[in-house]
C-alpha cells in the first residue's frame, strides 16, 4: 500500500469508535478527510446521530458538504471523542501537529474532548520528536521580533508561506513560523518556554493528550492505547 | 488638581526622559493621550529626532497627526524607552494593563524595551493587585470554554463589551474576558496558569517589568526608580 491507502484505511478504521449520539471533533489533514469521508458514509448508510465540531474552515466544508450536522466548540457542552492526525508521535506518545497550520483550533477542540485519537499512517512514527519542523502560531505584530529571539536559540526558524509565495495566515490571521529542531529532547520545557514568549498564540506540541492512536501499517492498521 | 490634570502632569513630565534620537515606546490610553501631546510639542519646538512605535490604532492615530514619525516594533532593532498608563500598580511595582483592551500590543512593545516606564494618576497606586479587573485577551473560538473554567476557578469572568453592546473585538480581533478576583495574592502563579490556557493569547499582569513610574499627586509628580 502507498502512503495515501494507508491514510485512507487509518480513516476508515477510526470510525468504529463513533457511537450513536456521539459529539465528536473533526480534525484536519489529508488522513482525517478519510476519516470525514467515513463518517459521512455511515451517516447515509446507518442513519447515525452525530454533531461534528470542526478544527478548520477546510474540514467545516467538507463536512457540511456530506451532511454532517456542526457546531462550534462553544455550543455543545462537551465533546466525546476528537479524531485527528498527526505530523510526528514519539514512542511515548507526545506529538507534533500543525503541518496543516490548523494547530489552534485543533489543540481548543483536543482541550474539551473526553478522548482523543491520533490516526496516522506508519511514516509519522518516530522515536524522538524534532525532525518534523515544529509549527509555532504567533501575533503578526513583533513576529520578527520572535524570529530573532528563536535564531538566537538556535532554533533555526523559517516564516511559513503560502502557495502565492507570502506569509501563510491562518484561521486566526496570524503567522506561523516553523521551528527545524531536528530532535526535541526534552518537549515539556520547550513548551513551556514557547507559550510563555509574548506574541506566542500556541504551538504545535500536543503532550500528554493523546489516548488511542492507529497506525497504518502494510499488514493492517495497528490500535494502540497511549494512556 | 482633578485625575485629568494629574494625567495631564505626569504625562507632560515623562516627556523629559526622551532624548534626540531615541526610539520610544508610545502606550496607549488617556494618561498617554497627555504624554504624545507633549511629545509632539517637543518635536515641534526643539526639532527632536524621534522615532515612535505604537501600541495601538488610537495612538498610532494620534501620533501621525503630531507628526511623529512612526515604525512597527518589526521595523526597528530596539527601543530605548517605552512610556505607557497602567490600572494598577502594586506596592511592589507589578502592575494591571488592559483596560484600554490593547495589553497586547503593549506588552509586545514592552518586552523589546530597554527601559518601561508608567505614568499614572495616585489612584492607581495599591497595595496588592486585583481591585482592577484583569483582562484576559482570548480567541473567539473556544471563548466559552474558558469563560466556564475561570468561573470554576472562581475568577468571576465577564466579557468585554464593545460601546454598542456587542462583544468587543481587540486589535487583533480577539475577545477580553475580565477577571473580577478582588485580590492578586500570587501574580506569577496567577500569570502561569492563564497563560497555558489554551487559546488565551496574552492578560494583563505586567510582571517584573517596569522600571521607573511617576505618580499624579496633588503636590507634584512622585518619580519612583522600580528596579
Amino acid at each position: 500500500m502507498n502512503q495515501n491507502e494507508l491514510k485512507k484505511l487509518v480513516g476508515q478504521k477510526s470510525v468504529e469508535w463513533i457511537d450513536d449520539g456521539m459529539v465528536v471533533g473533526l480534525g484536519t489533514g489529508s488522513t482525517v478527510k478519510h476519516m470525514v469521508d467515513a463518517l459521512g458514509a455511515r451517516i447515509k448508510n446507518e442513519g447515525l446521530n452525530i454533531v461534528g465540531v470542526t478544527t478548520s474552515n477546510v474540514t467545516a466544508k467538507q463536512a457540511t458538504e456530506l451532511g454532517i450536522p456542526l457546531k462550534s466548540v462553544d455550543e455543545v457542552d462537551h465533546i466525546d471523542l476528537t479524531i485527528d492526525g498527526a505530523d510526528e508521535i514519539s514512542a511515548d506518545f507526545q506529538g507534533i501537529k500543525g503541518g496543516g497550520a490548523a494547530l489552534l483550533f485543533e489543540k481548543i477542540v483536543a482541550t474539551y474532548s473526553k478522548k482523543n485519537m491520533w490516526i496516522v499512517d506508519e511514516s509519522k512514527m518516530v522515536d524522538k520528536l524534532g525532525a518534523f519542523p515544529l509549527p509555532v502560531e504567533v501575533i503578526p505584530y513583533g513576529s520578527q521580533k520572535l524570529f530573532e529571539i528563536f535564531e538566537a536559540k538556535g532554533f533555526k526558524p523559517t516564516f511559513r508561506k503560502n502557495d502565492q509565495g507570502g506569509l501563510l495566515l491562518t484561521d486566526s490571521e496570524n503567522y506561523i513560523i516553523d521551528l527545524h529542531l531536528d530532535q526535541i529532547d526534552h518537549p515539556h520545557e520547550l513548551a513551556d518556554f514557547l507559550i510563555k514568549q509574548v506574541g506566542v498564540v500556541e504551538h504545535g506540541l500536543f503532550l500528554d493528550r493523546v489516548n488511542t492512536v492507529i497506525v497504518g501499517r502494510q499488514d493492517g492498521p495497528e490500535v494502540l492505547e497511549a494512556r
